[in-house]
């Protein structure tokens, strides 16, 4: 296959039948780890190839189309770990996994080689070794795993003096409501994809290669916007209705690379590459909030709902005119306007990648919706990212009468694995 | 605009920015009611119209793509309603409603005429009255709205006269382990969307709408495959890896309005054009099923799970050979397999439009996951349809070890509203 990763796939199925890589789509659809493609819009033609790259025999259904929501595929190797950098997907699963009592080292090596080898398979569209068949037919469909270490991981497996110091505990924030059932965490996995089954498939078989060696401690699924459902690309909305992630760093910007990941030559070594994630599960009070008219809406986050622009007006990217007073004196952006007191300038400079996914878990037992965000940031380091900006907000946000941050996790997700070598390597053979 | 279904919208907000209207692509995206439109593949430039149909001044985004994805249009008015032989979305939402104590016909009256406005406008892609902003920016997704009534709306409301039989409740089944919390209802809304937040911002907005009248009774939340992820079209598969739905009736069968739909001059007269639903929750015990190897997997369904061919041959489409023993002297599909128990050609010709979606809810409390069917199948007769079939798989088959039926509903769904009217409307003002 001429997709410019990899050679045919030795370990494909070929049990005569359409491989799930034979789904794949010409080169144009396999892309680097975090190569933007949009996903709305051109097609590809089905083209059956079997695992040994040799095009099958017309099944009847050649000429259909696998567009690129399905065609689309991340790297598993590469600098940092997919699901970082790449575009937001529609369906995610975070999941938290606690080691058994007497795991320790030797059986997280062993797991992290089982799951870097079963999440490559799995985002090359192969079939995996004991395959529920719940994936066939789809493409990759921009399916990612993310793997992280929380920090009791490292007491657990005998590393505490290899522990980063960014995975000190989190400061308490006053408004923080948390559920330690659902925070924390030794390890972490986050599933991205464009196809809800992709996603479902890829999560059990993470979790049976958990097996033995660990066991779910808490498991969130969310969501965004089905790729092509808007003009593309638009920041995406949350569930208040609101543009959500205007200020996000660009990949382009050049200290980018600098904020969110840790450096070659960083410390520790082992985390080169890697990233910080500190995720939230942040309930919205959405009967409060859809009580509220229109413009106190935007008041409270110092935009305009339709296009997300500044109340100081221009467009979504404008920058924000903090010192602009309307004709009653006041500020135009209230002082606690939740994108004022956000914003990377009144933080000295911190800022995070947000790359959340929404929930909706149905109604809670009092009857308001249990819906919000899965907020998950990455940054090089949480005391000059989420952890300033979160004090900020905590201090004086107008948003935080609408929120309710549920539950917490925090995570050292090391850089991705070159080719031979699997996720974590570095730190769990230092 | 030149949509074939209705002009421009009067109640579009004009607050000077772009409605969502403005983002329907132009008519190729737009179908009537059951069209099957391939979501994959071709993509509309994006075209900003206001809600008069002005052309907008260029916002440095045209040319983007909204693909089919997003704009694809489902109608409101029609001889049937919506979600029905629509092609499967990747998000539904099903809800039930009890009207509230003291609510009677009259408030029923004025809940249809209110869900049919907001549900035209919703599907329209158009802002409604107090809009949350959430499906901001995205086309209409195909969304489709179903409004169906159970057997206690009839009671509640002075109508249990005009009450069809096909409401009787349905027979107990030895193997239903059902929850009435989740069971049955006065009204039950089906949501589908191929956008999550346009569906989500669609059930808030319907939630929203029932107001004082009715409370949310339960909700259930699912999804399918992304429109895109699979080489088009194919048939889908559930979350035990089967390909699922083989053996529906197809529109092009001559029989198929038949079975589905209550003919005109059908009793009772106000159900012409409409259809029953059967809503089951069908827990699968993914655990044990994932256990079982291929082979016996394969035997209990009677197909071959890599393309959903019979164990006697063929493709996903040859028909089922009963009769073939294998060298053993065995039929070669099992005596107690689904496929065969449940063929139609074993049931009298019984048939229904099965439409389901997929669930996920986590982990039960036993560790288990909370997965399996959202189970909606459509006929024009419950005990030509849903019982018969039910009665024979709840006798012998063999997947029955793996399913749980959890929850029940059974809906008189009416006739799409023709224009000017509300759906429901023949019942409510008989």
């Amino acid at each position: 296959m001429s997709n410019g990763g990899k050679g045919p796939a030795a370990g494909t199925a070929n049990d005569g039948g359409l491989s799930r890589r034979g789904l794949l789509a010409r080169t144009g659809a396999a892309g680097a780890a975090g190569a933007v493609l949009g996903a709305a819009g051109s097609s590809y033609v089905y083209s059956a190839l079997d695992g040994s790259g040799r095009k099958e025999k017309d099944d009847g259904r050649a000429g259909t189309a696998l567009s690129t929501v399905g065609s689309t595929r991340a790297m598993f190797h590469g600098k940092h770990q997919s699901g970082i950098l790449d575009p937001s997907q529609a369906h995610g699963h975070l999941t938290a996994f606690d080691l058994v009592p007497g795991a320790g080292r030797k059986e997280a090596v062993a797991l992290l080689r089982r799951w870097s080898a079963v999440a490559e398979q799995l985002m090359a569209g192969e079939r995996t070794a004991q395959d529920t068949g719940v994936a066939l037919d789809a493409g990759p469909s921009s399916l990612t795993v993310t793997f992280g270490f929380g920090h009791s991981f490292f007491d657990r497996t005998g590393l505490a003096a290899h522990r980063p110091r960014q995975l000190d505990p989190l400061p308490d924030f006053s408004a923080d409501r948390l559920d330690a059932k659902r925070s924390g965490g030794d390890l972490w996995v986050q599933i991205g994809a464009n196809d809800a089954l992709v996603a479902f498939h890829a999560l059990r078989a993470l979790q049976k290669e958990a097996g033995q060696a660990a066991k779910v401690r808490w498991q969130m699924k969310g969501f965004n916007r089905s790729p092509g459902a808007t003009a593309s690309p638009m920041t995406s909305r949350n569930l208040m209705g609101q543009v959500d992630g205007t200020n996000n760093p660009k990949p382009d910007e050049p200290d980018f690379q600098r904020r969110v990941f840790v450096p070659d030559g960083g410390a520790p070594a082992w985390m080169a590459g890697g990233s910080y994630a500190v995720v939230r599960r942040i309930r919205m009070l959405l009967d409060d909030w859809e009580r509220l008219p229109l413009d106190e809406q935007e008041k409270v986050i110092g935009r305009r709902k339709k296009d997300g622009a500044p109340l100081t007006g221009g467009t979504e990217r404008t920058p924000l005119a903090l010192d602009e007073a309307g004709p009653d004196g006041k500020p135009v952006i209230p002082a606690d306007a939740h994108a004022r007191i956000s914003a990377p300038e009144q933080n000295a400079g911190a800022a995070m990648l947000r790359r959340p996914f929404s929930f909706h878990d149905g109604l809670s037992p009092d009857g308001t919706p249990d819906a919000g965000l899965l907020f998950v940031c990455w940054q090089a380091d949480p005391l000059r990212g989420f952890v300033p900006v979160q004090r900020k907000l905590d201090r004086g946000d107008a948003l935080s009468r609408f929120v309710r941050h549920e539950s917490s996790g925090l995570f050292a997700v090391p850089g991705g694995a070159v080719e031979g070598e699997y996720v974590g390597q570095r730190l769990l053979e230092s």
